[in-house]
């Protein structure tokens, strides 16, 4: 593969361009060029460019309204915001400073995303949680995919978790960001377009047999980390992200990745909380022998890098993108 | 196995007994015995009179105090239950109701549980916080016995999560109760005990080398269902329950099975959700179509079964537990 290096603020830019060239609103494509390109920072090509050209096509269709305004409303220690049928990014960060108030004002707090659409990274989302000194949780359901054990057909999406914890220097202590199957979607597709083989305990087939051919796998369904356990985990996400907030079911919900059936209307849930209202100051004092006593067993806890390294970028991917940006009649 | 059949009520009154009789307040005694006998009724070793006798010597030997009174306070939408030394049952009660009023009146409310003990099946606690029409999300952290992937030491314990989401008709739609190791401590205890091997992914030796013996894996440490993804779910557990609460980390807690080492003060934590807040009278429709979309795949979701059945026990288990609940002069 051949790569070109790039900064964060290059690729930023560039897809900031392409959205808006597509018809999203600047306040709209700014949150989204930007997870898109921390993402690429943080080495998560799953999450990143990948989804740059999706997202101008689904501008171009309808599939996301990029002119949507979020609406916020606040009850009782809950925010909740409609999106309405636009990006995730501007309504979950319309939302995020009443959330972070509730929290510190009354110890939690919570955050119910509905008519969403796909959040990429979710640790993106609980960053700013951990930043403001609270524990954030970030949970989304997406397109059904995944199978529980038992079921020949995928009755959840991926519906990813992460969640950060604050340290008292600022940047998270911990940030996890994973979804909650063995695999991700776009990391099967990928092995799909190279040709490779996937590992038994991924994916199986439409029947509901196990599989090693990716392409077979993504006409089946992808099974979850954890077998039952991790289904029940998937299954709490999708109550949360998709039941609670009145958004759709991963069952009903269309593809993130082709043109078809309209806006997804997934959903996201957040909760904020303040570890200040509960553990009178020891909080940072645990945390900091937590992961000091993973560190002393050889294991490092996922967290914030802080990493302002360049970013290399697949030179097809990145051309795509640049022609993505330009304005319509110079293409 | 010889096996009695008994009903619960026969079971709750002789574990109440046996409880006071080894010096537990009565008010204490009730929630415990009642949590014991429902683990029984609903099949659930592990979590039932296995531990009886366990928790009339750490009652002897002042590993938990059968006469701690709970101390409940509250501070916006959070309860904090310092349990004192005493056990877990009695103490979630107490801040239960405050927990109830709390959701109802803001949407959302939390509890965190300090200085705790053994809370036995985590989804009796989230049971009535379903009853009363909220969602209710508990967890708990346990001494070390699981070592994530790369790590030869336990650096958390089986970290239980629950969550219990309501139905329209008043019982839990939904009911997850699960630790996140691959398998229980007390699973690994009893396969032991019988001589029997355990699959491979349970369990690696004290040199973090796989095993499927049951003793050495005892020696060595558990391994969480899910791998990485599934110990990172596991660090959140640890996350909430130990560092939140201001309980101590699971690699500090004494063990819930032996004499040594004074009360375990581990801790609990657990999360309210009002879905009227939020989702605008779809929640239970949602819910409806969550558990339709499991049952015509074929899949049961784990929920409450509200049968009455009789309960078989162990004969020899239920000698013991009868002798434990004569007046110490009788015996």
């Amino acid at each position: 593969m051949t790569t070109v290096e790039l900064s964060r603020e290059e690729i930023e830019a560039v897809c900031l361009a392409a959205l808006t060239v597509h018809g999203a609103a600047a306040g709209n494509a700014r949150p989204v060029a930007r997870a898109i390109a921390m993402a690429e920072a943080a080495g998560n090509r799953v999450c990143g460019l990948y989804y740059l050209p999706i997202f101008c096509r689904h501008l171009a269709i309808g599939k996301v309204d990029g002119g949507a305004i979020p609406e916020v409303s606040a009850r009782g220690v809950t925010v909740t915001v409609d999106a309405r049928s636009g990006f995730a990014h501007p309504a979950i960060a319309a939302g995020t400073p009443a959330l972070i108030d509730l929290a510190r004002s009354n110890g939690l707090g919570a955050m119910a995303v509905r008519n969403s659409y796909n959040c990429l990274a979710l640790g993106h989302h609980v960053h700013p949680l951990a930043d403001a000194g609270l524990i954030g949780i970030c949970v989304s359901n997406a397109p059904a995919a995944v199978a529980p054990p038992g079921a020949a057909a995928a009755l959840f999406g991926t519906n990813p978790l992460a969640f950060a914890v604050p340290s008292k220097e600022g940047t998270p202590a911990i940030l996890v960001d994973q979804s909650l199957s063995a695999v991700t979607k776009t990391e099967m597709i990928l092995r799909r377009d190279r040709g490779e083989a996937i590992p038994a305990g991924w994916a199986q087939d439409r029947n509901g047999q196990p599989t090693t051919d990716a392409a077979i796998g993504l006409e089946g369904s992808l099974l979850p980390a954890g077998g039952r356990k991790g289904a029940n985990v998937a299954l709490l996400v999708e109550v949360l992200a998709a039941a609670l907030t009145g958004s759709v079911l991963s069952t009903e919900a269309s593809a993130f990745g082709n043109d078809e059936g309209g806006p997804p209307h997934v959903g996201q849930f957040l909760i904020a909380i303040d570890p200040g209202h509960f553990s009178a100051g020891r909080f940072s004092e645990a945390i900091d022998n937590l992961v000091a006593s993973h560190e002393a067993a050889g294991v490092r806890l996922p967290g914030h890098s802080g990493r302002k390294q360049a970013v290399f970028v697949d030179a097809d991917l990145w051309k795509k993108v640049r022609l993505l940006s330009e304005p319509e009649d110079t293409r």
